[in-house]
């Protein structure tokens, strides 16, 4: 997503070569005519499955989930995040451990609102590690709910996220692939060719 | 707004005389449709006024501020919650007690994101007893930006957030305002007087 790329490279600041803050206009201060757009690029994408359900974690997964929710006409649950060790009776859960910040956690959803029958496209700001969407696709698969695939605004190719993702046959998505980066550069990779696939499919062709 | 105090008379689950959920449709499954719409209702409310941003607290604001951001097409800044009680010098902070979960926590947001020349609208899910929201003032204050109103989705009139802020001068409103309430019963303040009065003035009648 050109535009997408465009504003990672003039408004992103790389604190180092695995850390990249977008806090001016995606996960703190919001453009959202951006990310209506990305919702709209989702669609595009995703469009041709029958997706039910958007599923995303608290809290800056919940304004691409609502953007890709607005497009494809479907409501979205943002999972919880707790310390607490104590898992209740009426959720689905799974730990997460986040390298970031060296902290371990545990994302909920309600059961009465995943369950088979629906089919679910996940929805998150970044792909990295991966540890939160892996905690969100065996969210889903313990529902019983059907995994048609993640979206992910920004992915850090350079880490194992997509390959923990995809080594389950999960299709992942990302708008602006990350190659390398380092204060005062960055490298994107080129994934024009595959989207366009994507909403040729999407588009019957 | 009718639709959405329909919706609390059939969805939302009174646990007891002061606690009321909203999950399956406002803040943890999210009704998209619903949620443009609450967006719409606080332009009709607001549009007058000239908001350049539109402040609210993670995670349960989001999806509202998104939707009121969009409807008034301006950027949203979601205040980030931490336990912590060390203080970053880049930031605005204020204290809160959450009186629902007994827990102090502090709310901050980037000061490269707010400042005088900026006019505030804050959006939350719920106002209760205000402790966020008197917080989010206090941050609005603090970093010179002029608070032009609190709006939020479902206000409980029987708690004190109202005239904590109507006491600073503060314009409050809440798209349905709850009286009373009680396990198998709802009475909701009838606002559309206000609400039609403030939609005149927005259409400059």
């Amino acid at each position: 997503m050109k535009i997408l790329e465009e504003r990672i490279r003039e408004e992103g600041l790389i604190l180092s070569d695995t850390v990249l803050k977008v806090d001016s206009f995606l996960n703190h201060q919001v453009d959202t005519e951006l990310a209506l757009q990305i919702g709209q690029e989702f669609k595009m994408i995703f469009g041709h499955l029958p997706v039910t359900k958007v599923l995303t974690v608290e809290a800056s997964g919940i304004q691409f989930a609502m953007a890709a929710g607005i497009a494809l006409k479907v409501p979205f649950i943002y999972a919880k995040k707790k310390k607490a060790i104590t898992q209740s009776e009426d959720v689905y859960s799974a730990p997460v451990h986040s390298f970031t910040r060296q902290e371990h956690y545990r994302i909920s959803i309600s059961q009465k609102y995943l369950g088979p029958g629906d089919k679910v496209l996940i929805v998150d700001d970044f792909l990295a590690t991966g540890a939160a969407l892996v905690g969100l696709a065996d969210i889903v698969e313990e529902s019983g709910a059907e995994l048609l695939g993640v979206g992910c605004v920004i992915e850090k190719s350079f880490q194992e996220g997509r390959s923990l993702l995809e080594k389950r046959g999960i299709p992942v998505h990302a708008l602006a692939r990350i190659a390398s980066m380092a204060p005062g550069e960055i490298h994107f990779i080129d994934n024009t060719a595959d989207i366009e696939e994507m909403i040729k499919e999407s588009a019957g062709c």
